[in-house]
């Protein structure tokens, strides 16, 4: 996939440029420089030849087939030579010029333009507004990036051009290895979702990361990351998560950046490894790209120094990882190696006085520990450390034990020798101690991802049908918010337990029913025109018999009547009083980028003061309900505190999973509360809920003008009522002097 | 102070050595080699001359006086040649040797004998167990690390002497430069207190660091880094944090590590500001030795690359700083010199393609605004990126107008020839944005911590001698847990509220007394053989009339009687309900350590499950105890949700100074637990609590044999009755050949 970018035959550089302050210069110059064996293509009209290419007037013009094309001519003239591109034949584009989405509306405009074209001639893009791409593979650098990594096998994508000009003086100073390396800058077609499906499948890349500001399409980004995530780990840094960085990223790409609270979510759901800072990135994808899996999380540290080695210790908390005991065996071979002020449980301290063979000889016996799955090899560069020759060994031992070993040589003046040997033996090394812990923490996080098992998602019985009926008769009243009997008879048709509730006209009938029903019982006024019942002097709770029944429905219609004159009043509910339990609270919120996020937590106050809740995206599988339940912090409430009995778990896992059915079977369901979900020892039952519903969606097609409000045929922002008139728009070439769009 | 150590006018090396591979060679040789004027004198029986030098059989040879003696012989040969020294006169010794505390108990009994002799001949020790000391100011290399720094005003103290050679190594790389650097290893004599003395007043030192796992002096440690860090920044690395990490530095030192609560909460207190890693030590110390203090939170971002810009951003809310607002007119002078697609606003976004020149224009701009505090400048090496010549505009823009500017100029290849220019102009420069924004935020919590008032330690009227004859009743039974009558005396001592409660030994009484208090009231069985009073049935609350006071009266002893026939019961206290307000603990442990640890927090499940907790080291201050009640999460809930009235957060306030004046007046109370602690609208009250005092200690003097339980005079770990004792004892140097201790 994307072989056109990563192996090209041939490559044309439109806009090259004989002065090399010039970025066409540079392009060409680092396509001819870092060694691009196939032809070499410079388009410039005013040109015969540069850096000792012919050049030619324009892309038609050459005299073989053009596979990629780099483009940097001034933005205005982009269109055109793009239409010459298609004509060509050629199958990938590189838009390095600028002056596009991120300048405003007519540069999204100029965007659509660019991406009608290419769509006209079937060629992707990468850009523009972008640094362009450098392929060690096919030692392709068509950047005007400065350097070239030397091959390796990671493949780095970044939304910020200025980024990757960081990140390769970083990579060529400290050689690590990149297979393909692509600022993609406007996506205005090649998003990360396509980079990822391409990578995911390239036996060049062993490990993907990337700098993302804003994900295009959330729920491919999930399925497409879910899969590739079980075949190489994906590390990303999303930026823009507080709410001063969003300000940023909005101002900055003119994206829309999602809510912190679903992109930390999204990326655990999908197994992405999230990283923190670009230090993090690095050295969480050196560990990756160097060394095996980390099976369990016991991990010993062989240190040469003692405060070190307690900092690493100190770091493996943090890092979800465990200081292995070693087995009895292990702590006797140590004994006879070490000399007896050594410490021979973990972190082994093999003393400052330590030459490279003791070292190794201690490195070699904890790796042959079962109680040990990793190890950290900590150097401080002390009076007689030989720091070139403990590399070396460690280099020699590491790889015979299939566990992952990292180092920590502290220092930089005299340590700084050991680098290359290092590097040479495939044993990532970091300055700090937690640094490495914290590398080994994601090895074995990645790990737990992949033994997690296979998300099953439960498709309950329901009853749709009941449940659209709902929603469509208060969206015929253009009520959005829905009222309590129509929300209960949506949650009702998924199944979810409700109290049995009956809506009364007459104190007569309320009595009859508060008899089927039985007692106590509560009584709620009913009315469109009424959302806040309690303000109105509209609910009464705990009826105990027919007279107090009587007396309530006539009070509550009284003060009704009297507060709000002109309210349609439909009746008075009475519904089966719910004895207390506890009080728990089921949220959804439609994420722009990523659909529905669930919300579970303790409600009334744990909620609204501690904030103790927790989020996934539907839909949720079994497990994910389980853990959700489990990762609050008042989880130990709902197993009873003082003697009190359990909540019934099962129940409450049951609404979770009917809930996320519900959100996902409709999606014009924007909001809902459950609040609370009474959860008692036996059951769960819901007890008071909002729902806020889309409004009906209604489309002009862009081509033949009629409304109508089914799915549209999207073509970019452009919106078709059918296939037929999105071929027939396109054909034309008159789409984008159409007006129209959505309607609200 | 300390001036044998850091400004000695003549040094001795005992054990210097001909043979380059031994500590003793490497002392000499960094002493000859990095230029200390003074004289060096080399001793050593089997040698005539070392490295040029003349050499002495011993000290006592040597033609002038020896300020400065560093000792490297082995362990055993040590008390003889530091006797020596002290015959000779010498002022201070460093004892780079081993084989004392950190081997086990002879060692430690050898420390201390090493003690005694330093005592006799008023030496100040250095060691031992530790790599020696640096000093650039009189540029004296008395340690056997490989590498000197350049001097600066960065003074080091490190209680691991490996991670002393692994910083040295850094330091010389970076060109880091230091004052004072001091490897303190078993500090049998100066500790880390001593060293925050000396640099506190040392013009040399701006900036003072440390690397510690054990703090010998809590209580002296806290008063003086109180006092030094209003006179320059003290930054720390505390490791052992965590559970594991502890366990890792009792194996390595022997020192016991105090809990990370306790660590947190004296750091915070004396204003010590914590570094969670060696880099952070590092990123912190260079921002505070360079640049001027950051007098707001309001932080400026300059930078050629929107990625970056937006990392920088995100990174403020975690450092406690925020993006400052620039003013209309810093907006319309940017719109001036800035092109058309450039960020006018913060963060500013100079682009890629901007030169050194234009960087300036903005960064001066900005740093003019008041609404600025403070600055950082991103760089991202771009196609025409002026590396050099932007640190050299930074460089001169920077000092100009007295806020802190830090650069985070990204990459390493080419990137890093600006690193000598930055330096030169005194900018700190990071890797990182995140790094340079966490930088930026220890300056401004240094600034916070220098503006807070001078904690005021209210003493209320109080009784002591009543808590005082509570206290001891219980201690002459030997109960160290004291009787709910007993806590409540201590309690009520020091005018915390109670509810009113008297004893009553019959129904008549109970009667009685229950007309006087007030009904409804609370019975409880009273007794010191029954501590869990509800489990034989012993508590009833709620009497609201005679008749039920004289029921439960009867009921109680009954039950008493039956299940605990042989107890001594003293009758059964009649106390006044109170009602029900906003339950809160609070809690007291005294650490080995910082002595008294407060806790304050909700009660019940709050303190339970959530652990919804904070803590200070007594005596409190009234902003302590009103930022303790702010910062526990619950806080809203105090000041009442719902329509519900506020508690009395002066009463609150009020009972935790008086908490904190009880357990400082007694530090035999080594455990207090008010819970709950009952909030309400009006005043807060104590309602049931528990504390444990420690049982009286009894000495021995180890001169005389005396047994006495006042407190003892003690030299290191030896006690004595008297100071004529301890004066006979050191005299006699017989003290180490008498038996005894502490007797439990």
């Amino acid at each position: 996939m994307l072989d056109m970018f990563f192996n090209p035959q041939s490559v044309a550089v439109i806009g090259a440029s004989r002065e090399p302050e010039k970025l066409g210069y540079g392009v060409l110059h680092n396509i001819v420089q870092y060694g691009y064996q196939g032809a070499i293509y410079p388009i410039n009209p005013k040109a015969d030849e540069i850096l000792g290419l012919p050049a030619y007037p324009s892309i038609l013009d050459t005299p073989g087939d053009v596979e990629l094309a780099v483009i940097v001519v001034p933005g205005k003239f982009v269109p055109g030579v793009l239409r010459e591109c298609g004509q060509k034949g050629v199958r990938g584009v590189v838009i390095i010029s600028a002056g596009f989405r991120e300048t405003g509306t007519a540069g999204l405009k100029a965007e659509h333009e660019l991406m009608s074209i290419a769509r006209e001639y079937d060629m992707r893009i990468i850009g523009p507004n972008c640094l362009g791409i450098i392929d060690t593979v096919c030692s392709l650098n068509a950047s005007f990036a400065a350097g070239m990594p030397v091959p390796g096998e990671i493949a780095f994508m970044s939304q910020s051009g200025a980024l990757c000009t960081a990140i390769l003086d970083w990579a060529v100073a400290t050689s690590m290895g990149f297979s393909r390396f692509v600022s993609f800058g406007n996506k205005a077609d090649v998003s990360e979702v396509d980079l990822l499906q391409a990578w995911g499948e390239d036996d060049h890349t062993k490990v993907i990361i990337a700098y993302l500001e804003a994900i295009t399409d959330g729920e491919l980004f999930l399925k497409t990351a879910r899969r590739v995530t079980h075949q190489k780990p994906i590390i990303a840094i999303k930026s823009g998560t507080t709410s001063a960085g969003s300000k940023a990223v909005s101002s900055h790409t003119g994206s829309l950046a999602g809510s912190e609270q679903a992109y930390e979510t999204a990326f655990r759901q999908c197994g992405v490894i999230r990283a923190n800072s670009v230090q993090e990135l690095f050295d969480l994808s050196v560990a990756f790209v160097n060394q095996p899996p980390l099976q369990g999380n016991r991990v010993v540290i062989v240190t040469n120094a003692g405060g070190p080695g307690i900092m690493a210790t100190d770091a493996l908390e943090v890092a979800g990882l465990q200081l292995a005991s070693l087995a009895r065996e292990t702590v006797d071979t140590l004994r006879e190696y070490l000399p007896p002020a050594a410490n021979f449980y973990n972190p082994v301290d093999v003393l400052g006085d330590s030459l490279a063979d003791r070292y190794g000889q201690a490195l070699d016996t904890v790796l042959q520990d079962a109680n040990v799955d990793g190890a950290v090899v900590i150097l401080t560069p002390q009076a007689m450390t030989q720091i070139v020759e403990t590399a070396r060994v460690i280099g020699q031992i590491a790889p015979r034990c299939g566990k992952p070993v990292v180092s920590c040589f502290m220092g930089q003046e005299r340590v700084s020798e050991a680098y290359p040997t290092l590097r040479e033996a495939h044993i990532p090394n970091y300055g700090f101690p937690e640094h490495a812990i914290n590398a080994l923490g994601a090895l074995y996080q990645y790990q737990e991802w992949l033994s997690r098992p296979e998300p099953e998602i439960l498709r309950f019985k329901v009853d749709p049908e009941r449940a659209h009926r709902a929603i469509e008769t208060a969206r015929d009243d253009h009520r959005l918010t829905l009222g309590e009997m129509e929300a209960r008879e949506v949650i009702a048709a998924y199944g979810i337990p409700v109290p049995n509730s009956r809506l009364a006209e007459s104190s007569d009938q309320a009595v009859q029913l508060a008899n089927e029903i039985g007692y106590p019982v509560v009584m709620k006024i009913i009315s469109p025109d009424i959302l806040h019942k309690s303000d109105v002097g509209g609910v009464k709770v705990g009826m105990i018999n027919a007279a107090e029944v009587r007396d309530a429905f006539d009070l509550i219609m009284y003060r009704a009547r009297r507060f709000m004159p002109d309210a349609d009043i439909w009746g008075i509910s009475v519904q089966q009083m719910v004895p207390q339990g506890k009080e728990l609270i089921i949220g959804v919120n439609r994420d722009p980028q990523f659909g529905p996020l669930i919300m579970f937590g303790m409600g009334g106050i744990y909620v609204e003061v501690l904030k103790d809740v927790t989020f996934r995206l539907a839909p949720l599988s079994r497990l994910d309900a389980d853990e959700m339940i489990r990762e609050i912090r008042t989880y130990r409430l709902l197993r009873g505190v003082r003697g009190e009995p359990p909540v019934d778990f099962k129940s409450i896992i049951e609404v979770l999973l009917r809930v996320s059915q519900l959100v996902t079977d409709f999606p014009e369901i924007v909001e809902l509360d459950i609040n609370p979900l009474m959860a008692l020892e036996d059951r769960a039952m819901a007890v008071d809920m909002r729902m806020v519903v889309e409004a009906r969606k209604e489309y002009r097609c862009q081509y033949c003008g009629e409304i109508f409000d089914v799915d549209p045929i999207r073509r970019g922002k452009l919106i078709y009522c059918s296939a037929a008139c999105a071929f027939e728009a396109t054909r034309l070439e008159a789409c984008d002097n159409l007006a129209g769009g959505i309607r609200p």
